[in-house]
């Protein structure tokens, strides 16, 4: 029995029928033709994984797929994007039919969730890496920007942060013992399997005056925003929201994670006072973390009081 | 003296002044924001160069900034689109300045002649491989597909067929012998550094039927036209356009190359018989080579006799 060539598998695991009236043509032409809504901009973003580097090697193929994709969607998000389009670029070793059928699984499960579909890609023979291009579009002049912070704003960030770094630890064979089996399942879930915060990227349209994610850990990305809007930022260490993963380690490593761990994927945004009600309402929990100040830097608070975190900004490749 | 940190050499050689307007938001957010030309559509399209694969690994850095960019723009000018904006994703397994000031200056000297933005990008580390997503824009309903070719169309493809199948055997140290500097040169160029027909795909619009680019081969790719447009086509071997230097070797071989080269770039079309005189006024010289037929399939003629050629279609990864 013949064994199905490269070309068929990518052809069998990847073309989807797809729903959306704005894919004028999809896969299979030289280039997709895409049709923005009226008054609508376009918002573009890419991002590699390579083996080894961004995944271990011994990651599932589902995760690989789902990954490659939520961390562009997570850019999307902090622009406060509809997500819409994507394109797959994937470099493979060779051609593994397990491997390409999950990594197809994983990565479809989130785009059908999120309505997002696959217009191209390329296909080519090398070293697994897999670099996506997510397209989404946004209301002109809605965008959510890192430049907008004022002083006196209020600061958030979503959901947890410090579990996936604690992922990391744990994948690197630290710190198994110290932590419950559900809290390791937690760790690594968040790790693998990030969540985009699509639904409260376009929710803080209109509210949050600057807003990025947190993929290089907390500390460094805040500091992007601040430099970018030209502010500073008090930071109450007390208020960086944790899962119960966390309360499991030493609650000073803790606090290293929660300002150092990348990949968290949450969204970080400041807005003014006045949206404190409107944001309390929103159906994914932001925590209140500290303030925008006219003085620059980052200053750390603990129950008000300064701290020094040896936190500093550090070069990321 | 402290060596440059591997972020600031990316931010000295890819940071360039944008001009166009249309860059609502450039590098340095979560994504860039576009305002597309009101009642144009956005083509999009995205393609991996793998060292070794792709171009040989003693490839010079310029080139291979070009050709990255260069295989992409290609595809938008298959589709007959303004091109406009470019991704970057650049995967290096070390930070080389020389190696980065000379990949920018490639990819800058491509961009900037075809007024080309890039508007985002991601760098990791990894064995050297480089993805471009290009996005470009076309008024609605004029975009070149390869699903239009009817029979009694004409057939055409630009340029000249074969110099790059002719300067990949060179890289492999074949046929060094039998050609004149001049023709090496040529060839390698043609391999090296592909002119994308931009200018000849505005020109095709509302003028070809179908068109794509010849990066696989003239005959897989006139493959893909036929299929796609549900047709067939007559082929005369001693139209296909080539250049002085395939005129020095075999003319069986020189035949070969034309029909299986891939990396060419031109593009490939069909037309009406009513545009051949606009046809022939085109800058860039269109070779008629053969027309479409009802019957499917791909027949070869040599002064009209028909001929077998072994050029059935391989499979491409």
């Amino acid at each position: 029995m013949a064994q199905k060539g490269e070309f068929e598998l990518i052809r069998e695991f990847f073309r989807r029928p797809v729903a959306d009236a704005g894919v004028r043509l999809g896969i299979g032409d030289d280039a997709a033709l895409l049709a923005l809504p009226v008054g609508e901009e376009l918002v573009v973003t890419t991002d590699t994984l390579v083996a080894g580097r961004h995944f271990p090697d011994s990651a599932a193929p589902f995760d690989i797929g789902w990954k490659a994709l939520a961390v562009n969607l997570s850019d999307l998000a902090a622009m406060g994007a509809q997500a819409r389009w994507v394109t797959l670029a994937l470099t493979l070793p060779d051609s593994d039919e397990t491997f390409l059928r999950e990594f197809a699984r994983g990565f479809f499960a989130l785009a059908e969730r999120e309505g997002v579909s696959l217009v191209g890609g390329d296909t080519t023979r090398g070293p697994l890496s897999i670099t996506v291009t997510a397209l989404g579009c946004v209301p002109a002049g809605l965008a959510l920007r890192r430049d907008g912070a004022r002083a006196g704003d209020d600061l958030y960030v979503s959901g947890c942060v410090g579990d996936a770094g604690l992922g990391l630890r744990l994948e690197l064979g630290q710190w198994l013992d110290e932590l419950a089996p559900l809290a390791r399942d937690t760790a690594l879930q968040r790790l693998h399997r990030p969540e985009p915060r699509l639904a409260l990227g376009l929710a803080l349209r209109g509210m949050a005056s600057a807003c990025l994610d947190v993929s290089d850990g907390l500390a460094q990305d805040l500091g992007h925003l601040l430099a970018a809007s030209d502010v500073g930022a008090e930071l109450e260490l007390s208020a960086l929201p944790r899962s119960a993963a966390l309360a499991d380690i030493d609650s000073a490593f803790a606090d290293i994670l929660a300002l150092t761990s990348g990949d968290d994927y949450e969204l970080l945004f400041t807005a003014s006072p006045e949206a404190r009600k409107a944001i309390a309402a929103l159906p994914l929990a932001c925590a209140r973390i500290g303030r925008v100040t006219a003085q620059a830097g980052l200053r750390f608070l603990r129950a008000g009081v300064p701290v020094e975190m040896p936190v500093a900004g550090f070069t990321h490749f």
